[in-house]
This record gives C-alpha cells, structure tokens and sequence, in this order.
C-alpha cells in the first residue's frame, strides 16, 4: 500500500493539494447499515475550518463536502466511501515569491530533492490542509464507534507556547477558538495569539485526546500494537514532534511501584499507561498527548537557499495560522477514531469468538 | 498484513514466546548480493543479550542465531531469510505462581481478556523477549544501509530514572553495560542499580537513537511519512510511552524563528526537525528520542486481581530486568534500521529516476 | 488494504456506483516528472465507452475524466493523482422492479446477503461500469510503462460465443466496435450479434492480451509471482471465469519436451510459458487469455426468488450489453499495465543495484 | 508486504530452500482457542510427502514439522505460529552439472537474470518443495474452517496428459497415489506414468479442487473479490498455467440463458459461477479447476545457453516427478483452505453485524 492510504481493514486513502482544484477521500471498509449524510463529515470539519476567527489563517473556504459513494438512503452499503471538498479560496499568486524557494522548517526542500518537481502553491501537497480528508474520515469512523460501542472521543488544547492550560472540562472546550478546557485561560491565550501575530512569529502547542469507552481486548501484538498504530497516527499529522501515551515522558523518572496501575474489583487504580498494555486496549481511557512545532511560514526574514543553491532572505507573505496547534484538535480527535476503528475491526476479525473471560473488572476514569 | 510483520518492502515476520521451544523471523525483501553470515546478527544479538551484566536479568541464554535460507555462498539471494534462536534457560516454575493473576502493568490481562488463553510463562508473546528478531531483523538492515549508503546508526542511554547523561562521545558507549555515553556517570549508574535492585522496586529511562548520513528524500507523504513510521516503530518496542523526533516536545515553548532550520549553502543551521521535513529525510541526522516505563515485574507486593476477579497480592519472583531501558538501545537502533531501509526501497522503487536537483546543500551535524 | 484498493507501490483504489452521482479513483505510487493530462485517461476510457456501437449498452455516457490532484504543469508530482467521471445517463427506474429480485447469474443476491442493504439501481457497486476507474488507472500505467521501458500492452477479441477469431493483426483491432483483429470477420460478428440482441439473450467471449518488451526480471517469488498478480487482475474483472497464461489449459496435454521453452544465443525458441517463468517474467511477450461469461442481464424471463425468498419470474429491461466480452478487451490491457507497473516498481526497490548479468539472450515474440 | 507473504488477515510467511537446511513458515491471524498438534500439519504434508509412489520423486524426505510457537496446552494462542520442516535428502551434487546451465521452462535463466545470483541445488528457492509451507499452513485453515463453518475441501486429479478421468467419488481418491477419484482408471494411469518414466519425459495435468458448505458472503468487491484471490493461489502454485472458477472457458459458448444459475427456494438450480457471484460467495460449492505444465525438469537433451550466453545441450539427472501435477492436489486444497480462511476473517471484521436477511435459500451442490 503506497504512501497515500493508511489503515488495514478501514483503510483511509487521500488526495489534494492546497491550490489544486479539490481534496477527497476514500473509506473503505465501513460495515454496512451505518447512518451516514454530508452533515455527518460537514459538523467535524467546520470545527478544523479555517478562517474562523482571528487567531488562525484567514483563508476561506467552506469546506462543503460531498459524498460520492458507498451511502444508499442514508445508510453505508458496505462499498467505498468516496467523498470530496472543493478549494474555493486559492491565491497562488502569495507564492510566486517562494517558487524557488525552501522555507525553513517546511517541506519545500525536502519534495523538491525527493521528486524534482514541486506544487508550491500554498505548500501543494505538504500542506496542512490535507487533513480536511483525515477529518472526514474520522468522522465517519467516530461515529461507527459511538454507536457500536458506545465510544466518545475527545480532545482539547493543553499547552499554548509558553502557557499551559490545566484541564477544566469538555464542556469548555466548544465555547473558544482554541479548543480550550478551561475558559478562564481564553482572555490571556487571545492576549498571547494578538501579540504573536503582531510580531510576525509563530509559536507551538499541546494537544490532548481521550478515547473513553473503549472494550479491552483492542490491539495485536507484537507489531500491530494499538500504541504503535496511535503513535504512527499521531506523528503523521503535520508539525507533530512528539508523542506520549498515558504518563509518557513522566514514566521515566517514574519507580515500577508507581507506574504499574493496580487493579482491584472495582477496575484500575490508575492509568499510567494510557489504556494500552501490551499493545492490547485496557478498557480504560487511550490517552495520548502530542507536541506541535510552531508553524514554518512567518512574516520574519530567514536565512535560507534557493533551487540554485544560493544564499537568499525569505519572508513569508500567504495567510498562515500562527500556531496549527490550534486547529490540530479535531485532526488528532480524527486519527484516533480512524486507528480504534480499525482495530475494533481487527480484533472481530480474529477473536470475534472470543469470550471476554473475566468480567468483574470495571475501568476508571483517566488519571 | 496481520500483526506479527511489518515493513511494505523490507518485511520482517516474527514469532515465538519466552518459554516455548525457540524465536525466529523473516525478513523479506532484502536485495540480493550483500554479504551475510550468522556472525552478522550475531554481534548486534550479543549487545542486548541478557546476563551480560548484574544490572539486567540473570536469564542465561545464548542467544545463538541460524540462518536458515536466502543466503547462499555468503551472500543474500533475495530470497526470504529465515533465522532461528532457540531458547535455552526457560525456568517456567517461576511462574507457576503468576498463572492466575495478572501483574500491574504488565500484558496479563489485555491477553487473557482478548484472547481467552495464555501462555503466562516468562509473559509468553508479551516477553520482551521478543525483540530478539527485531534486533536479527536490524542487523541485516544496518549492515546494507552502511554498505550501500553509508548510513550509521548509533544509539545510547541518555536518563536512568531520575540520572539525566550528558552526551559524552559514541566510542563511550561500548564500554560499559549501560550504553552510556559518558564514563563519569557509570559510577552513579552502577551505585544506583544496585539500590534500585535492593529495593525490588524498577526504573525507567530514556533512550536516543541516532542515524548519520541517510540521504535526502526518504518518506512517502502524507501517510507513508518517514517520521510517522519511525514514531510506530519505537513505539512498537516493548515498555516505550513516548516518542520525539528532533526537538519534540521541547518544539511546544518555541518560537518559529527559533525552531524553524535556517539554510545556507554549507547546509542547515540546526537540526530542530530530527531530519525529517514534511515526512521526508533533510540529509540531516534521524534524531530520536524515547521514553521507556519502569519494568512491571518486581519484587514488592501490589494490588491486583486473579482470573476469577478476586483482589490478590503479587510479587514477581522470576529474573527480570530493574530498568528495561538499559537493554533498549540495541532494539531501538535495530526498530530505526528497518524502517530506513524500507524507506530506501521505497523511495528507489517511485524516485529511481529522479536526480535531486540542488546539489550544493551540505548537512550539519545534530545539534 | 480493503477491498476497493490493488497494488503494493502503484496502487488503485476505487469508488463509485452505476447509478450514484460519480465514479471515481485514486493511483497512488507514479513515479514523479511523467507527462499526463486528462487526454491520456480520455483516449483510453473512450475506447470503453458504452453506446458506441448497436452492439454495446445504449446508455450514453461521455465517461469525461478530470484529474485533481498529483499533477502540476503538465507533469506528475509524485503524490496522488485524485479522478473523477460523473454518471450522467442515469435511468434508476429501469431497475425499480428488480429492487426486490435476484438476478440469476448477478451479484444481486450475494450483496444483499452480505450487506443486508443493496443499491439495486444499474447493479449499483457491481455493475461493469466500475472498470472505468480501472481503466483510467491503466492508462497512467501504459503511458509510464511505455515510456520509461517500451512495453506496449494490447488485446483483442479470439472468441465471440461459438466464433473463433483468428490474429490477423493489431492494426484491424480498431477499426472495427468488437476489437477483432481480424477485419474479415466482422460482417460475420455483426450478424451473430444482431440475432443474440433479437433473441434476448447473451453470450460469453475470450480476449487476449500481450505486453510486448517487459524486460526480464519482474515478479517476486514465491508470493508475489508476477503470473499470480496477473490472475488475480484478470479474475477481478466482472464476467471473467477463467485465465491463461501462455499455452494455458493446453499445457495439460503437452510433453515437457514440448512445453518447455528452449533457449539459444538469439533467444527463446517458443513461448509456451507466456513469458513468464518461476513468477518472474522471461523478457518474452506476457501473453494471456480470459474468458468471459454471458450477460447476466438478460430479457428472456428466468427462474429466481425475491427478497422475501419467495418464487419469482425476472425479465430485465434495461439498457445492457449483449456481450459484456466486447467491451473487455481495454479494461484486460489496463489491469496488465496496473500489474506490470506495480511489479517494474517493486524490481526497481529490491534489485535496483543489479546488472542483468547474461547480456546475449534476444527476446522472440510469442507464438 | 513483500513477496514471500500472502494474507490480509490470515497472513502466511514462508522461506527455505531445497538443499538449504530447512523449510519454515509463520501463520498469523489464526483465532485463539484452535487445537491444534504437529499432528495436525503433518497428516496434510504426508499426502503430498515425495517417496510414496514409484511415480513421483525418489527424493527421501521425512517432512516431519515442528510447531515452533502461537500453541499451549493444546490450542492456539492468537499469536504467529511459527513451524520448521528440516530437510534431510538433499543431493547437491546432482546440480553440479546445471549450475551454469538454464533448464528450458525452469525459474533457472529467471532467477539469474533478476538477482545475479543463484542457488542451483534442486531449483533452490524455486523448487516446488517449497509447497510444504502452504499445505502445513493450509492445514491449519482447513481445520478451522471445518470446526467453525463445517467447510469441507477436497480435490482431486481430473486429467493426466491426454488421459481425462471422470469423477467417481471422493472416497476413491485417498486409495491410489494420483489422488484419481475413479478407481477403475488406477491401472491406465499407472502404465501411462511407467511409458512416460521411461521415455525420461514428463506430462502436464489437471486438478480441480471444491470447497463444500462456504456460506454466502465471503469475499470483498471490487478488488478482493473471493473469485480473484482464489485465482491468484492457484496461479502461484508452481507450474500452473491457467485457472478456471465454476464453468470457465466453456462460459465463452454458453448462452447467458444457460449459464446464470436460476434460483428457487430450494436453492441454486445449477452452479455454472462454481459458487462465486460478484466475487462474493454464493452459498454453493466453490468449484476450481488448474491446469499444470509438464515438469521441465527431464532425462531428454534440450538446447539452451550458459550463463556466459553459450549454446549448450543440457539434460537433468536429478530425481523428479514427471508430472508435478500429481502431488498438487493436497497443495491445491491448502491454497483455496488459505484464501477461504483469510475471506472468512475479513468478512467477520466488516459484517460481524449482519444478519443474512433472506433465510429461505438451501444450495445445492456442484454440478
């Protein structure tokens, strides 16, 4: 399976660029009889859209999509789900400076050396606006899991630059433009986002996500480990850098007697491990948090060379969001759902006999 | 592609558990003509070995290694190569105890639960064991990476529960049972083990993992991302709850200007992205960083359940490492190994043709 | 990989059913700087087009193909190149008194039991019509294959019902809406048809497809043979009950000192073997043959049962091909191009290094 | 996936060579819980064991196979089960003569071209002893799917060079060593292959294979069509060279009258698609049938070149079957057990849920 689809049993495939004429999708493999319309992909991504307040790019698009496919009065038919979104809002002419140049931290010098042929418009292929296709992917596969099982998959923003946000409640979370838990923080992150814009820099975030609800029993060893998968999932988005699970980082400095999450009658004492042991769901909460690199494109002079290999200044002029973490939210909300579903395939694939023999063992919360 | 083999092009299949009769693999995909002997996988074997010193198991195990096919006269054929490791020291009465009870933290219980039977000896699959045919896997790999590319690949301890090491040099590493990077620490390493294995308790570390001299150009965007792949497969190794490339985490308090990668025609200034942009390989080091959780099995008593969903106590007898990561580095640099050589195929398969066009960048050192 | 996707490195997936608003797909894997415009995908789902002969479906389809995405400037980027054909002559009320039958010899009944939901319109996810995606995803193949290696792939009809049509030559295969290669026998083609459409009935047919100028090497044993993935291709085209390679079925009553192709400095002396041998092709013409079955569709009334598993008589009144065979002939040549790409890919990955080390063998064409 | 695995979910690995020290395989995906024994493989491997009839080859070989890992206690565990079949006859010097030489219809000039390398004892990886793998690993499909489904998969000889044998019973076929399922032409066949012998030529052959009590619904257009994947095992059995699914070639003179199935509440009338319809299964027998090449290893003097592009006679001394056919029934029912297997998984993931709405629909059997 070549570079462009991911997932075994629900297999997401994408394509687009940000000034081409579309992005779309395929999902294959979504179980049969799941209700599904337009406005089930269209609610996801308008919480990714962009343009919708002042802190991310002013780029506008509608982002109206449009299934194709695989969907028969209303329910999936167990075919293909082909879907597609439209660009509206392409001004190439922003990047006719950059054309033969590679902007620090971006992708431009990395395609141009691996193909010799380079879409720059808007960063063509390597733009963060691929993640429309993941978005509506994920819709489709949150909902599967909603209904299925009963899985409820969230995220919110955790740290903003320099200011970390302690978690309040999912209540908060969409009442902001920052998907922040806590709307106490709203004022100083608007304060922080005008005074960054303003300087022309960029900065980079935290994001959290919890899958609650999740059965144990989800994963396959040794290689095709939920953890892993969630991992892959994680660091494919544009700008992610890093990638923890349960305690992550914390678990280094941690003592065996601390980390490893007691079990008694009532479920799991704690949940240092994020809900993944052995590759295996817990049936606690999957909790993963990842770390975003401040957006390449800034309006500041760098340092950087051209197609010739020549010393230049470059300055970037397009409409930027200042931090993509802001709007990665729904986009690692989106991963999530896309790995669990196919694992949830997965494991009734292999175990759909399977018995779940002790049955007494309740799950806590998140820690 | 089911759980137990990874890779698209340089496939490695696994299996075999702690206390049955052996472990092998195979790894498929290798291009022919390398030469190739037992002595190969071998060495890279002796590195992770357990016994070796007395700050990891007692397990004695020769670890010895036999190819079986798709090496002949000495060289590969591009045929499948199978390998076998028998197991020698199996004390499976160790975990008569442990049969029943599932130990905090550890597989026990998402393996009973998915799979309704299991091997308890020694943690059976979920023994991290296992990677010995990752690190047989990644011997091949190393070994036509830097035959055919020039690629080196070095890994070393860079925290032992609360001790951070300050990179020293790489020839440090060899000479002492800690792949640490700087002599002066041993002392403290060592004092500290000993402590810690007084105590029964277990600590966590962190690993890094560096290649030198991949070429520009490898990773297929957006999904088949070369930094995505190497997030699953650190992640895939046993006990690893997070993942960084580059400056990871640490990118969430910078600033754009400050993280973005300036670019002159001597090469890159810095090494912010770990040598990935946008899914492809800079030319620059592979620079990652993981954190590995304190070993589950200890000796202090703790709080669990059993098989019928009674509260019990455990304590694990059996021989276990204190601190999993020190036996890490080996299998981290085996995981990034495969993954760059599947990329190197990968990419010769789609871009064979291509001749990167700017020739005159030159790559810095990590930083 | 689901279902709806084929290939290892040039990889296809599809969408799309008979009577909703669009088919459509996305080839994932071409190799960058290849020129392709929407013409190049036109000129071959032309020659596929249904209502271009009294022989073929009436439906009227323009089949106009739009490319969105993966080419920029007239040239392949690397990325995935997005298409579209929208459905245009939909007459979903034809269908409205199949809803609740089965078709004797349709996928009608086997959908229904393994969805439990069915888009009867057109044969919705079943119907022929989805071999435009396959089509246009040949024609990228073909166009690569031919310019990067010479290899020219071409078919033609040898049976049409009891009609045996005998090569005369490529040059008539176009000339003439059944893609006989033998001019002389059209009147007679015509004949025969016009009294099969009278009858109501249909009828099957064999095509034959050969790739001239694949080099010597492609196909990876012993899994991924390139005759295996040849099969494989030709069997998932609709109608297709049977496939051949090279003397095919007549190998059954052949000697081994018939069969087996000899060799001398000026090449093979025949090509029994289809110029494929152990999976891996010989440098000699990849020739195959495939049969086809008669139209399920058909207006004589038939024995069947309806939804409700009760006794029913179906008449089917839509517009079909009397022998889907006819129109086979380009969709055979796109799925070869597809599997000849995907393998070229992969020899490129493992073998790139090697020089073909026994120069003097010339290829004879196949007899 | 390289190519030495084949399997979405029920995913088998294979190396070894024939003069190497061992075949080996590894079996993912199988479902927990199966007992399972060497026994259990070894009654599949003894039926196409060579040595058992003076009619195959004399090669002496034991094939005993130990199961390596994936069973305790008994049953399997849901992880890779991993089996070795050492060799034990191997007479290397046999080849000496042919290691620069191309065997007219052999892998020989194949496998030198594409890899420049080459082991030439006993056709190395290209032998057909490679097929111990398939059927060890087919006999654990087999099991399952008779223990969870009740399938049951048989096949026998049809043909033997211009020798055709109508079918009698399946109880005839374990009573002679041609696998013939009609006794009475036991001794016409054993004349034949004693003429044939000594004549130090070979013959080609026919086996059909049937796979009775698939329910309806396996299989996953448009690409992982049951029909397609079953095509594909077929062809990449050696020596195969056509494959044809229910009625195959002969649908290309029937009338669609004649050929789709009617159906009745009582079931299908006829099973002219051999139990495939839209690539999914019908509910009746699966219905295969191959066509294999003569051995191309033969004692009459053939013309070909050395691997310096010489003109040379060459003629194979080793010990060989003159018609490979005969042992391919046992490698022919493992092959479709394989592809029914992993079809079943697949099903399962997607459709779990479904319950096949229309209940009344008994099948009938292959006619």
């Amino acid at each position: 399976m070549s570079g462009n689809s991911f997932g075994l049993l629900y297999c997401v495939t994408s394509f687009g660029e940000s000034h081409g004429p579309a992005y779309g999708g395929v999902v294959d493999g979504c179980p049969p009889g799941l209700e599904l319309s337009n406005q089930d992909l269209q609610k996801e991504l308008d919480r990714r859209k962009p343009g919708s307040s002042r802190h991310v790019t002013q780029r506008r698009e509608s982002d109206a999509v449009e299934i194709l496919s695989g969907v028969y009065e209303g329910r999936t038919t167990g075919t293909a789900i082909g879907f597609l979104i439209r660009n509206e809002d392409q001004r190439s002419k922003d990047y006719a400076a950059l054309a033969d140049k590679f902007r620090p931290g971006h992708a431009d010098y990395t395609y141009w050396q691996k193909y010799a042929i380079r879409d720059a418009r808007g960063g063509g292929r390597a733009s963060a606006r691929e993640t429309v296709v993941r978005v509506a992917a994920g819709a489709i596969a949150k909902k599967w899991l909603r209904s299925r099982y009963g899985v409820e998959i969230r995220g919110c923003l955790a740290e903003l630059g320099p200011i970390r946000i302690p978690f309040r409640s999912w209540q908060a979370v969409g009442g902001n433009p920052f998907f922040s838990p806590n709307e106490d923080l709203v004022k100083k992150l608007e304060t922080f986002m005008d005074e960054l814009r303003e300087s022309g820099d960029s900065c980079g975030a935290r994001v959290n996500v919890v899958a609650e609800g999740v059965p144990v029993g989800w994963g396959e060893p040794v290689y095709g480990r939920l953890d892993a998968d969630i991992a892959w999932a994680m660091m494919s988005i544009n700008a992610v850098k890093g990638v923890e699970i349960g305690a992550g980082f914390a678990a280094i400095a941690q003592k065996g007697s601390e980390h490893g999450d007691e079990m008694t009658p009532e479920g799991f004492v704690s949940n240092n491990n994020g809900g993944v042991l052995g590759g295996i769901s817990t049936g606690q909460d999957i909790a993963v948090s990842i770390a975003l690199k401040p957006t390449s494109s800034i309006r500041l002079p760098r340092r950087t060379i051209n197609t010739r290999g020549e010393p230049v200044l470059v300055e970037t002029a397009g409409r930027h969001d200042p931090c993509v973490g802001i709007r990665a939210t729904p986009i690692a909300e989106a991963m999530l759902a896309c790995v669990l579903m196919d694992h949830a395939l997965r494991h009734r694939a292999q175990c759909g006999d399977v018995q779940a023999p002790t049955k007494v063992v309740k799950t806590s919360k998140i820690n």
